[in-house]
């Protein structure tokens, strides 16, 4: 017997038409990538975008296509987001930190139709386009007066383009489960993996990540994605804020603490989101200029660990909530929160820190498991690791062209490829990745531990920990360590420094310093290269 | 193209494995019938859901099999719906207060198959429950101690009968759009039409309400949902708290003001909910006592009108805040909230109750549009008045058996068969009832509006108008007045009251006394006894 409700399929466009009569002077506040800010609101953002859906069509794009987009954060981007979304196509974020031929590759990978690109990516984006075959078009995000000189195919500017379009057009009507947007994981080994988001996913985490323990959006806040769109999709803000009509603020392409600190002030943001990395900016900019956050109530960290410091530094020095969070492209994106539970709100000093070091638990939405290599369920004692393993209604079944199938198990969970304990609490605490956890004997060296327990030293700038084969134990951890400029710290000053404060057993068998450690082009250490490059190292203890 | 994301169907047992996994210490407190306060978890709750389930089906009780209840809030109800949805069954809640020929006639359509009932009730029950054919087993909701004699068929008592399950069941895998719960509206004329809930419509319903903009339910929150669970799905608490995973606190039986305070006060409720009878109920037993609500900060009020001055009494005397909000048995049931918008948020004084008086505005998953006679769509200007017509992922698409085809229209929009206008702001306010709004020459009259104004008299008891035929004007007003005692207030008095605060043409053309008002068992005014009543009437204008 079914019930008797109505088919009201989750939409992507449904949040813009909400958004536009319930919400429709609600500003959208643009750091522009010519310069001045602009200002919309979510009534233009539906009339461009219904502009833009209808303008894709008369150019031949159909349902399901590709559509490219290289572009920071601003309302241009968003309308393209909803333009695409609502003629049945497929927004495709590329990440312009990639090196060029991982995003030609990614780009033939996707067959994307056309590109949306803003100025700053022009330069690369000449370079490489002609690699791509199937991109017919190519449309920059700006007006007839800043457009450049370009040997793109059909390349117009933004403005132009759209202008010719009268926005006399109905949304696509859709299968919620139709593709609505792609991103690609840029994994440290293997070609990049193709996650394809669906209508109904974008919708069910937008509600999930508004909700009060989650992100708690509310029509009366100003929440300012720093986060990129092409980031993870933007952390699901892009869907989240027209959908509860917060005000939004774009950030353009300055991502610097003062035009970050700029941004937070004048628009009185409440809420805001990035990476650890871009708050150090932010934090190191107040302190230089003795500025405060009298606006901002609550920051979402998340992309890796959010360190104790910062949560401190946030919390005491400028009364700004942390929510430590973690996701993963593949959970579109967000997967735990760390938000109070009741029997924690009350916690104060450094026992409120140690439950905010943890990323949090899961909302309704997202189930999570701990599993031993057998598949076994571990306990969540806050203590017994093991590989982290998601569902959820917003969690990738496959990836594209049916790439990492290993990946999936036959009871729909998701191997995250993280290492993690959950405490009683049901608070999950990342502590590696599963490719770069030590086996040694049997047991779990967690990498990430041993590297943060060594940049804890006062003279170490880096730290990487990898396993290096053992003829007893399989695998023992070595420490390759960046020195700080004109420090001479010793092998055996770190190995005891770093004694009596891991279980013994998992103390680095061996110590080397070198004077870089390699990284992705995002930043993350390239264990992969480091493995390699100590594929034959001769452990003392061996 | 389709998205790459799990399926992970929308079940109303996911949100109990959900509050078990993530807060399955967090208590849930009755009232029992007993008499006794019983403290539970929502790691009980789901484990005796289980073996509710599993004991259903031990009873032959098959997928699809409408169950009904007929009790007050307490953990056991609780159980009852989701073992019943847990084993594929329906939940069908029957409301007491509804004469029992009704309550047959509802039984018999529903082809209920069993009966949870509380103690309260077994008097009614023994009387009725023969003249319902297809119920093969009744549940009294006691343990073996308090089980009453009786001779309903295969009667046990539920502790008993529950206690010989071992829970070790697996939820029913379900389609997400499988009925999960029946609930029939008792209109004030023909009758009662069946709304059937789906899953999915009860799990995206809980997640829209638990929105901060919507009532705002936290883990930390206490709720206490004094709306029972047989009126309008509990207006969605029972699953929205489980969800969220707020402490629950169950009134039972109890509705009294001194009962209702017990609770919040040695409970620290903090979001409460219910009809506006019940809390002039409370404010009295607070005004006689001096009580104060030092943790409740949230009170939701719905099922009719909020008066102007309640809300200023829970905001101004005990500073919490009113949330006014509007649905339907057949939306779920929410529709509106009344939530501050950025724009409202800083107003005080009348100028915030003004906002606060309407029933507010459509959260994401509900539109909602007023048109005239002809569907023609109305202005949102807060003035112009029409037929409420909403659509949304919770909102009736028909009726069981196929009652009620003409209030779905071709698109998708139900007629709520209230009239309304809906302001530049998106806020809504009804003011009437379609069947009771007078149609003077083609102009619409609220019959509401009338009798606020009419009772707004302090020799006023109770006062309703109805449309009485006309020569001219097709239909005039009559107002129907009961005075209070010992008032001797005169027709001319009346009317001279209430001039100028109308327009004109508004007035009634006669007034007239009587001793006492028909009620339907809900208690709202019979106007359709009154229109039989005063069918011939003879208007001094006509």
């Amino acid at each position: 017997m079914l019930g008797l409700m109505q088919e009201w399929p989750l939409s992507c466009h449904k949040i813009l038409d909400h958004a536009e009569r319930q919400h429709g002077n609600r500003e959208i506040v643009s750091r522009s990538v010519e310069g001045p800010i602009v200002r919309t609101s979510y009534r233009e953002l539906r009339e461009r975008a219904l502009k833009l859906a209808q303008r894709l069509e008369r150019d031949g794009f159909r349902e399901g296509d590709r559509i490219a987009t290289l572009a920071w954060n601003t309302a241009r981007h968003l309308e393209a987001w909803y333009g695409i979304m609502g003629m049945g196509g497929v927004y495709h974020t590329l990440n312009p930190r990639l090196f060029p031929d991982q995003v030609v590759w990614i780009m033939n990978h996707a067959e994307d139709q056309a590109l949306f690109v803003d100025l700053t990516f022009m330069p690369i984006v000449e370079k490489y386009c002609g690699a791509v075959g199937s991109v017919r078009r190519v449309i920059v995000l700006t007006d007839a007066e800043h457009m450049p000189e370009t040997s793109l195919p059909q390349a117009v500017s933004y403005e132009e383009w759209l202008g010719e379009a009268d926005g006399d057009y109905q949304w696509k009507a859709l299968d919620e489960h139709a593709a609505a947007g792609m991103c690609y994981t840029s994994g440290t080994t293997g070609d990049p993996k193709g996650v394809v988001y669906s209508h109904r996913a974008n919708v069910l985490h937008a509600m999930m990540i508004a909700m009060p323990d989650a992100m708690g959006l509310s029509s009366r806040d100003t929440v300012m994605p720093v986060v990129p769109m092409f980031h993870a999709n933007c952390w699901g803000l892009a869907q989240a804020t027209p959908m509860v009509g917060a005000k939004l603020v774009m950030p353009g392409s300055r991502m610097d603490g003062a035009s970050i600190y700029e941004l937070l002030d004048t628009e009185k943001v409440t809420v805001t989101a990035a990476v650890p990395t871009l708050w150090l900016m932010l934090l190191q900019h107040l302190e230089e200029t003795g500025k405060k956050l009298p606006y901002l109530k609550k920051v979402l960290i998340g992309g890796s660990a959010c360190p104790r410091a910062m949560t401190r530094k946030f919390q005491d020095d400028y009364d700004v909530e942390v929510i430590h969070a973690w996701g993963m492209t593949e959970m579109t994106p967000v997967g735990t929160l760390g938000t109070m539970k009741p029997q924690y709100m009350d916690l104060e000093g450094e026992a409120r820190l140690d439950v905010k070091e943890k990323q949090g638990y899961a909302p309704f939405g997202v189930e999570m498991k701990v599993t031993d290599d057998e598949n076994r369920e571990l306990d969540w004692d806050g203590k017994t690791f093991g590989r982290l393993k998601v569902r959820g209604f917003a969690v990738a079944a496959s990836y594209y062209g049916g790439a990492g199938k290993e990946q999936f198990d036959e009871d729909g969970w998701f191997d995250t490829g993280d290492v993690a304990h959950i405490d009683a609490g049901g608070y999950m605490q990342i502590t590696d990745r599963a490719k770069d956890v030590i086996k040694s004997g049997g047991e779990w060296i967690s990498s990430i531990e041993l590297e943060n327990l060594a940049v804890g030293h006062p003279d170490i700038a880096e730290a990487a920990v990898i396993g290096v084969p053992h003829s007893r134990w399989a695998e023992r951890p070595l420490l390759i360590v960046v020195r700080k400029a004109g420090r001479e710290i010793s092998r055996d000053d770190l190995l005891s420094f770093m004694n009596g404060k891991v279980p013994k057993w998992w103390l680095p068998d061996d110590v080397t310093f070198v004077s870089e450690i390699p990284h992705t082009a995002t930043g993350k250490i390239l264990k992969s290269a480091l493995r390699r490059q100590f594929r034959d190292y001769k452990l003392p203890t061996d």
